[in-house]
């Protein structure tokens, strides 16, 4: 397993577990907070999937259910352990944020698409699954009125494409881009610094 | 027309009907109701032929059109009827659960998709309308908070699968999934069986 | 740049605006604003393009998300204008809904499918954003409950298949179509004609 296969199943997780104690609280049954933790870890990379022509990429590998049935053992066995570690759970997250981004970056990229859209689509994955997960759980998304959290993935993506124009390889792009999406996300949460609200 | 396809019209308006009577319920207007109806009895399978890279089944066939008319002028003229045979609805709503169900199995099996993708996308097709439904209401979907529904789904699902690795042949095979699903639902209505809520 | 760029480019506008003032009524914060006004703006094309197994046309020019941020610079430094406007505003919201029907209806024909088909996706077209903004925003649909809207869309589609059935020319008819839709929409909200809600 390389070390990204292995931040990609943390970023899951991550996401999945989100997804299960929010409809948990909403008083979901456990069926029903397995697929909304499913939709958050699997729906922004099926709606970039469904805008870019292809199939989803979760119909093509079934570990990302094996991924929230494992979420959903952590909530239901150790939840007093996860608000301990609630810290640590938001790094996770931000790890997740970070990956998805290059990962929906990317595939943009190899598909053809011009820089600007692959910046969307990476918002859009690593993004989407939060707002759908708010929807269905009938809440107000959650990512446009807290700490900076959509506007990280953007800000990644123009990392990633300064790097790629001055030359600097993929592999370290990829890591380059994750540490700033991870690091704006990080300092985001830690100074809780919020974008203004129109009046 | 087959039996199948009798089946497939009763359980589409019984879809149509649960949309049209919750949409007038929220004060939409009767185009909005009528919107909502067809989005509740197509949308499941619209995002399963989206997944599937298919164009959605409604587009080739105007008659869901029709059918939705039908679901409207039902609840017009016999809302009190409709009212006073809440239990018959019942049945008809897991008939189409039923049918919907194994549509979406065959459907993502003939595209070359393996058994669990087929499962899921069975799930879909018959309970994703109804996420939709509540939705564009406005309203914490029902489905994963009462009696057992989308998880009747995957049992039939899983159903067939079974019956199809033991030799059993496609058309009865579509009849005992139908039947699992609406057994199921039946059943969990009946006795109000509901799954536990994760703390 | 011919007239209808001109008119498309005022009901972008027109449509974005819409999203990103309930958006900041809503406690969005300037970056979710934007994205809830891109939504409105594009999201019923998305969704037609998506159907029609089409990539979604903003893909392919970054025209609209140019359109989208002079609708934030309005929203932001205009606001009292915009207000006092209100009157010129739903007047461009009505040219964008007729043109967005026309694109709707025609890029469905273009791609094969039946008038019929080509009515619904202009309807999408032009209702669809503004769905999509409410869902987002966690409110009803506005457009179900208020007057006359996506039925505007649906009598522009008819009157198109009549003057394409009897012989107008293309470019005329994308002229009477608009104004018709155009027209209802005017009439509708000066006489605040609503359609009745279903008992």
């Amino acid at each position: 397993m390389s070390f990204f296969t292995f931040i990609e199943i943390l970023g899951t997780i991550a996401f999945a577990i989100s997804g299960i104690r929010l409809a948990s609280a909403k008083q979901f049954d456990w069926f029903g907070a397995y697929v909304v933790g499913f939709t958050t870890a699997i729906g922004g990379g099926t709606l970039r999937d469904l805008m870019l022509s292809l199939t989803p990429f979760w119909m093509l590998d079934p570990s990302y259910l094996v991924m929230t049935a494992f979420a959903m053992i952590l909530v239901m066995f150790m939840g007093r352990l996860l608000i301990r570690l609630n810290n640590t759970f938001y790094l996770f997250d931000a790890i997740g944020l970070g990956l998805f981004t290059v990962v929906g970056v990317e595939k943009t990229l190899g598909e053809g698409f011009p820089l600007w859209v692959a910046i969307i689509m990476g918002m859009i994955t690593g993004a989407a699954g939060g707002i759908l997960r708010d929807i269905m759980i009938n809440e107000v998304p959650l990512i446009f009125r807290k700490e900076i959290y959509a506007l990280a993935c953007v800000i990644g993506g123009v990392a990633f494409g300064i790097c790629d124009y001055i030359g600097v390889s993929t592999s370290a792009n990829e890591v380059i881009t994750s540490l700033v999406v991870i690091a704006v996300r990080y300092i985001a949460v830690k100074y809780e610094l919020k974008l203004p609200v129109l009046k």
